[in-house]
């Protein structure tokens, strides 16, 4: 897993914001290969903790990583297990699910009483390297492949809007958004590498691998030109996301 | 001291970004009423704590806060000790101290191989809060009385400027941007009294009580059009804020 301090870092942030709940049950939803679930661990040692992921490989290589964590192949929108949990964490996996406004309610109707929701989410669509993505995506002879690669993610919605929606159900609703602006030696190229094990997925799996190529090779070029190299010739990368953390109201 | 949790947020975030340095001589610049010093005094519980203000009011309030530490009274600008300190923290504070291409690397100067400077500074100054107070300020009776409020704060740099500035001098320099959405209860009146403990002050201090209740009055009119309020009669008040850690190089 490349970068994985980079993407470590918004889970200690997110879980930090949490308040000292006694948790004795507490989920990572998108576990990913288990690097949130060891933090999530780690912060709540008395808990019991699961975790679920629709890639069987990021279950297997979590469960190795974390053998005392009982971890499930399982996507969010599938997911029925009513709870209660006393933590859900969903650490960068609900940009990739639809419905925002069904779906959250329904994830803290899971918590238990002063139970907490922590959400962290890229908020990123309209940065330079994922407009690229899209332009280029729908202007070469991969287009027709690609059409629906853009609508991949879900368009996710702004600070006010999830405090809007959350705050009728809960006692407490934190939203922020950070942008960490995050050194890589080796220019656009360490761009590329960053986005190919994330937002470019939906722009590269479809292609063959000599389309794939091509397609990667116009997108490093603009990619170059819209994060200029510094003088020692790294680059940094902004990245901004949206975090939320929800208390349940007690005594339901 | 009215939103101290909101205001001492901050600090907690910026000081968990500094490593685990074994620290025996911190200083809080420009520390306020001491909620900073407190955070630092805990993060370094081993070493000596220094707090220093232009403020005798803010000095006399830390010093009952916490009579361990040692604070004394004076600014930044004429600040002449040349440490070295194992950490720096500047929180909220660089924002009124002007040119910081001399200012920051005059600091790290003042680190210990290895130690860090921590700061964190509002980025506010395009936001709607502050534009009204300018755009009032200069539309009005007391415009001329005010003709210099303006420039009182410093227009800090973005991110990249900042890294370019120390990156030369230190081995890691960690440089990240953050909006809080603070739910304030009382809609536009609870953001004019956010702001006349920090940004208002130059707009408000140089008028008589009768000029200033009315420049408050249209200001506060003016922000309750720009920030509507929710359902429930709170708003929701979005504050930017840079911050920037920054360790130097061992061995000079």
């Amino acid at each position: 897993m490349a970068f994985e301090d980079e993407r470590t870092r918004p889970v200690r942030d997110l879980l930090s914001a949490l308040p000292d709940i006694e948790a004795r049950s507490v989920i990572d939803l998108g576990c990913g290969p288990g690097n949130s679930t060891e933090v999530l661990a780690a912060r709540f040692p008395n808990a019991a903790v699961r975790g679920i992921d629709s890639s069987s490989d990021m279950i297997a290589t979590a469960r190795r990583r974390l053998p005392q964590v009982q971890f499930a192949l399982g996507g969010i929108e599938e997911w029925t297990d009513a709870g209660p949990f006393d933590v859900i964490l969903a650490n960068a996996v609900l940009h990739w699910v639809p419905d925002h406004a069904t779906l959250l309610p329904g994830l803290v109707a899971k918590l238990a009483s002063g139970g907490g929701l922590a959400v962290q989410m890229p908020d990123n669509l309209d940065s330079p390297a994922h407009r690229l993505m899209r332009e280029i995506a729908a202007d070469g002879p991969w287009a027709p492949t690609l059409a629906a690669a853009s609508t991949a993610r879900t368009p996710i919605g702004d600070a006010n809007w999830y405090y809007e929606l959350l705050r009728p159900l809960c006692t407490k609703v934190d939203v922020w958004r950070t942008t960490y602006y995050h050194p890589l030696s080796g220019g656009a190229a360490a761009i590329v590498e960053w986005f190919k094990g994330s937002g470019l997925t939906p722009f590269l799996e479809p292609l063959e691998l000599r389309v794939r190529a091509a397609y990667l090779e116009r997108y490093t070029a603009a990619v170059a030109r819209a994060y200029p190299a510094l003088p020692d010739g790294s680059v940094l990368l902004p990245f901004p996301r949206l975090f939320m953390v929800a208390i349940r109201q007690a005594g339901e």
